[in-house]
């Protein structure tokens, strides 16, 4: 497996462009589209909220109940969630739009969208955005480029990765974008992951593989605890690599999982890098659990504790509140046996021995934690279960990004 | 039953008294001495923590296994959380002190702590402390107010109430006083509550009237969802008062389960309004709920988040991020049915109806938000059951005080 230059248009017959349809009132570009040659099997995974936007509902549909998809068009600025009945058509009359110039089934066009929570999309911008669009794709490296720039809300990079993987004695490439929640106007803090594919896979694996992977990657990302009415990640894999279909879980199927978990795990740090007023990833790892489901209670509590990523921003080795927050997470474990550690470019030291502090230097874990990617690992000695969060510190430009009228 | 005067000395035959013991670096009052005439009935709440400071394992035991108790004894400075068996025994080492000085067992001395997590507690300071603080106690209002003030870290104001309610033709009083988590050293977010009575009341009811009381009071506040280690609040009952001993649940003890929850809510609200650098005490309703527990999990998932607790500090009327928390609380609900409304000194706003903006006043709800105290209301309309939450908004303010270097 090697990284490659690119995003979604990294892999063989994907074209993808992004423009401005004036949704934004910065003026900035704010919609992608990401269509394949050839119809693709889609997987998909979606936020656990109770309350769905439109277009996750619309997705889900297309995901779980139709057998192929061929492209994706986003919007960026308004989220179209809350919305009712009115929203939901709203997304019917874009995936429409789109199939109608691109030639492709309206049920086969999957949509998202990102924004202010409670607005209803200006459907006119939109579809005259799609119409713009179409003829814009671009097969290049830069078409993927610019639709990984157009989801962007204030994610202060435009995040996109590629790999290539020999799979069957063929060339197989993933490649994918994802916009965070670096983000000035409230509300902009939703998840979005397009990741396409040439592999020849059944519709089945893919979602198996996706799923697996989300669990370990996205879903290990955390900001500020506050998930997202529109979280969504679609993966489409198209067959042009022309490898042996995988139909099994076989040495070919977990090649792609490995490839796959690379893109993801990419992305997603990305993300909790980049998160809103972020001066730092923190990635909290904790091994030594009895089971996996333990040690990612342990690692989510951790990375989403205010008080924990406060002292990252500090600089500060305050490991009483991980202790603290793996203490509340619900996670069962003896306090007396945990050993804890701080990591980083600038080096590794121990905190705690079996619950007690070590006999560290304070200077020497500030300047470990003056790092831009910092590592709390913890371990709790009771098996060898292991998962690892990624975060990133609590700081004042957060608060004054969510403070901030919605604009 | 009405307010009265005073706190922890309020009722008959409680004493208190606070002083410096130079266990703070800045020469602030560090240690609180409260202490019945006679032996009391004690019942008491321990955070659920896994990790438990030593002073919590002290007094369960105290409070589980031993018929009476007599003084409490509190430093702030230092939490004497995770710090082993040296902890424990410097816990008995204090209760001793105690002890020997106020002619009473060592076994009916409840201690707690309050401060940074790790350090051992100077135990020469704190029996010094001791000695010091057992000819100082006095039976005046004065007397708790000074302890009120010596358990204080940086709460920005002192916390006691008290509360006067006729039980069976006897004037029977309740008074306590507590700490919260305005904090500028780290870890110092402990919440300590002391409450005092001379109701005479069985050891069992008295704990029952307790546990009751703070589901719906302390249980129901959050700052920052950090869950600490040393959580605790103890009520201690003398029977001084003279009522016929209550032994049932009758009227008189719901009689006095009523005035118990009037002191709890008075003081739990206080240490919100107070919750670190808030400019504005936050309180959030859930009403047309199917169960009391699905109304807590809704409540405390947005009193809790950290984009709507943003947005209170902006005063910005951002309720699709309220939506957007209930929706993640877990609890199962209709989106789609939801009214919700903004209330304060200001006026009653509604935002939302079934689950869709109302052609509300943006000037309005902010005019609405910018009071000192403003509430969430959300209706879901599954049943009677309501919930209410009590926090505070996030502000710079915040992350400065938990940014800085622990001193």
């Amino acid at each position: 497996m090697k990284a490659i230059e690119g995003g979604v248009t990294a892999a063989k017959g994907y074209k993808a462009a992004g423009t401005s349809a004036g949704i934004k009132k910065n003026g900035t570009m704010d919609m992608a589209l990401i269509v394949s040659e050839v119809p693709c099997v889609a997987a998909g995974t979606f936020t656990t909220n109770v309350v769905k936007a439109a277009p996750v509902k619309w997705d889900q549909d297309i995901v779980y109940n139709h057998p192929y998809a061929q492209a994706i068009i986003c919007n960026s600025g308004v989220a179209n969630a809350c919305t009712g009945a009115e929203g939901y058509g709203y997304c019917k009359q874009t995936a429409e739009a789109a199939a109608k110039i691109l030639g492709i089934a309206a049920d086969s066009v999957l949509v998202a969208s990102t924004g202010v929570i409670g607005q209803q999309i200006p459907i006119d911008k939109i579809t005259a955005g799609v119409e713009k669009l179409a003829p814009m794709v671009l097969p290049t490296l830069e078409g993927g480029t610019l639709a990984a720039q157009a989801i962007m809300t204030t994610d202060t990079v435009k995040k996109e990765v590629a790999v290539m993987v020999e799979i069957g004695g063929k060339e197989v490439t993933i490649g994918g974008c994802c916009k965070g929640s670096g983000m000035i106007h409230p509300n902009m803090c939703t998840m979005l992951g397009f990741v396409t594919t040439d592999i020849d896979i059944t519709k089945e694996l893919l979602q198996k593989a996706l799923s697996a992977s989300i669990r370990d990657t996205f879903n290990m990302v955390s900001v500020d605890g506050d998930t997202s009415t529109n979280d969504t990640v679609l993966l489409l894999a198209n067959g042009m690599a022309g490898n042996e279909k995988i139909t099994e879980e076989n040495d070919d199927y977990r090649k792609f999982c490995d490839a796959l978990n690379e893109v993801n795990t990419w992305l997603a740090k990305a993300i909790a890098g980049d998160g809103e007023g972020a001066t730092a990833l923190f990635e909290v790892k904790i091994v030594g659990a009895e089971s996996k489901e333990q040690a990612v209670t342990l690692a989510k509590s951790v990375v989403t504790s205010n008080l924990t990523k406060a002292a990252i921003y500090g600089h500060d080795a305050n490991w009483g509140r991980i202790l603290c927050a793996m203490g509340y997470s619900g996670a069962q474990f003896d306090p007396e046996k945990v050993d804890l550690f701080f990591e980083s470019e600038a080096g590794k030291l121990q905190i705690i021995e079996n619950g007690v502090a070590c006999d560290y230097s304070e200077e020497e874990a500030t300047r470990i934690l003056s790092e831009p990617a910092v590592t709390a690992l913890a371990d709790i000695k009771m098996g060898d279960a292991t998962a690892t969060a990624w975060g990133c510190d609590l700081t004042y430009e957060y608060v004054k990004i969510n403070a901030d009228y919605r604009s």
